[in-house]
């Protein structure tokens, strides 16, 4: 006999939280007609803090409960809802739901990609689903196009831009000239930021999502520590620049690709042709391009966080959740895969990529001499060497120079050589050069 | 208990359906691990020509049948592809396949833009699915989008570039400065514009497109007669001078939008602003804004036609289905709606928008002003005048008026008016403003 009401345990009452529950609260008739039962919420696990907040107000105040116990044995509560971020509780909150055989929807970037294939497992096993649609790009449809649109692909490719608070510093950087920190400080301002803005300018958040998508896309778990990462606090606006001379724009990618059986995953700034649609995503807009055998290149744009967007995917896993339950199967969307996967990542000493390097060096005659002996000595081969400015009082001169694709370690050793260099004053920076290739 | 084997059926052997039997063949082991049931295809239905296609070599001969009822009859059938193209004789074959409790996979664009509804009714009489992923957009997850991931929200619009040819066709009208025979012979020689261009440039194909994502979008049946539709000859080099001069490119625009019960669907080109992302979409790629209520304004690139994309589509949702049918449950795609669309059809006399105007006009002193009276006795406002090019010889000059939005029915009236005014020579052409508004 089919359910008349699927019942929804909601823990916490936070920004996304709130936006979910109202929701359902708005239009839960409209989306209980599509599902073709109630959708109901049973109970809001809250603080006794959140009983303070506006929305509280708006909901039935016997929804709240306080109290673990009074979510988790309710026993009408199908599906159980996690919007309060961040490793534990909620974690445990999870593992206690699942356990309970009830489906979960989180948007909790951290716990799946930290907990997700384990997670993944423990749904299989309690024959329910587990969904994060969420976790990833606010309300952009990403997470189930792997196992559905794309699941005859083989997925080459990933090159994401995916967190807001970075693209709009560096978006702002590249249109203003201005320099790193008077961005983040008008990025705090308008609210883009946090006031310990780590999380983001450091990519901790952009790899917590770039592990989600590689694990799904290329079927191999990949967890945050497989993720190399480099934050955008060091890019200055003379890098912008001249990288806009050069033809590139800077972005901070999240890429991971496949091949040789070996998954690459890496999270740091990047040029990029500025003629690429990517280069184009402006602002605290997400983009996510992936490439697949079949599909060729599909790009993904969208509001990649806040309230309205995260609760649209949110909502969108509870009503997929309920027509699992109504239709008598749930698919669970982790791959719950055995293999563990530290031998399968390539480590980022053996990825190629072009370099831009900028360095202060002495003006004098045979200096490029003895830097492209370096790079030589490490088969670096330069495409393209500027020389920008020159300091008559300091008798020293600014040079860009462009290499071909050159390994990571390599690129180190040289980078290493060039401090013991009396000519090189200075490594102002290093950038890794990605063509990307075909459209867009 | 489970089926081991689900077995389809595939009409034609044309590009898009032999490259989807080439997938299922090549890739049939992963994709029948991850159904968790073997995919085998049973039978092909083609005509005798299709058996010299290249491709018909590479699979086994056996599979061919040249007759429809050994297609049909044929029990183990579960699912039956359609690929060839065109209403007739596809809609029968896609009945015959419903009625007799078929799943039905397509991405014929034509028949589901004419006859989707009525299929949609059919499979749910017959407790099967109808799926049409690769109609609009080649693998650009779409279709399903509306049912699933943007459930939650309520679409207020859609603005699509949809057809390849012409947008490959206007982008090198706008980066040549040519002229749009020149264009499109060019895209003639190069594959992208079929030698009788009509269905690409003339917006057909573009209206059956927007007629499905209309119709999923609003839950409201748009019938390709429902949709304006404009074609982007008579867009000549100097159009695209001006746009460019004004801050605004110009695209072949599949827009739909809801308001107040009612829809508005048209196909035409449009100036849109050239800071927009869908401004800086070229070549022959497709993409798709939406817009909902929640989730903001969501972007879909990708590759629009071609057999590989087409295939990743129509291959998912034959993985769909095949779970579906594991699942013991199918859900159709199209909403099957039972009110008639007439009246819901906001017609596109009543629909406001602003609009480029290019016309010559006597070089004479009070010229404008009359323009102007004939404007305002339709209360249309005018937001910008540029005089352009003078004709000493003829006594002429080209002027450029940007206006303020009106409605169509204002607009063509006026029209009419300037072709009785003496001081007007030419109407070279009018062209509708879109502001598409927030990002992107």
């Amino acid at each position: 006999m089919k359910k008349a009401k699927v019942g929804i345990g909601i823990i916490g009452l936070g920004v996304v939280a709130g936006q979910v529950a109202r929701v359902l609260l708005e239009k839960g008739e409209d989306l209980s007609r599509q599902v073709g039962c109630q959708l109901v919420i049973r109970r809001i696990k809250v603080l006794e803090e959140d009983l303070k907040r506006p929305l509280a107000g708006e909901i039935d105040r016997k929804l709240f409960v306080t109290s673990d116990d009074d979510l988790f044995n309710d026993p009408e509560i199908d599906i159980i809802v996690e919007a309060i971020g961040g490793e534990n509780p909620a974690f445990a909150y999870l593992k206690r739901a699942l356990d309970g055989g009830r489906h979960v929807v989180t948007s909790n970037k951290e716990v799946i990609a930290k907990h997700g294939t384990a997670l993944g497992k423990l749904a299989a096993e309690h024959s329910v689903s587990l969904r994060y649609e969420g976790s990833v790009g606010g309300g952009i449809p990403l997470i189930s196009r792997f196992q559905y649109d794309l699941v005859a692909n083989r997925i080459n490719g990933i090159y994401a831009i995916i967190n807001g608070t970075t693209n709009y510093i560096l978006s702002r950087m590249a249109r203003e000239g201005i320099d790193f920190d008077v961005a983040l400080k008008n990025a705090q301002a308008l609210g883009y930021a946090e006031a310990n803005p780590a999380n983001d300018i450091e990519g901790i958040d952009a790899v917590y999502k770039l592990a989600i998508l590689a694990t799904l896309a290329f079927q191999t778990p990949v967890s945050p520590e497989d993720v190399y990462r480099e934050g955008i606090s060091r890019l200055g606006s003379r890098d912008f620049q001249y990288a806009c001379e050069l033809g590139f724009a800077i972005k901070l990618l999240a890429i991971a690709k496949s091949s040789d059986g070996r998954v690459e995953a890496r999270v740091h700034p990047v040029l990029i042709p500025e003629n690429l649609l990517l280069a184009k995503v402006d602002g605290v807009y997400n983009a996510i391009l992936v490439r697949g055998d079949l599909v060729g290149d599909v790009l993904f744009y969208g509001e990649g966080a806040g309230a309205n967007p995260t609760a649209s995917a949110v909502v969108a896993d509870i009503v997929a959740a309920a027509r699992a339950i109504m239709g008598g199967n749930a698919i669970t969307s982790v791959p719950a895969l055995a293999t563990p996967s530290g031998n399968k990542i390539k480590p980022i000493s053996q990825i190629e990529t072009r370099y831009y390097l900028r360095m202060t060096v002495t003006d004098d005659a045979g200096v490029l001499a003895q830097i492209a002996r370096v790079l030589g000595d490490h088969r670096i081969s330069i495409s393209q060497v500027i020389q920008k400015t020159n300091d008559d009082t300091a008798k020293t001169a600014e040079i860009v120079i462009m290499t071909h694709p050159a390994r990571g370690d390599s690129m180190q050793t040289a980078l290493d050589e060039f401090g013991r260099l009396g000519v090189v004053k200075e490594v102002s920076n290093f950038i890794r050069v990605e063509e990307i290739g075909s459209q867009p």
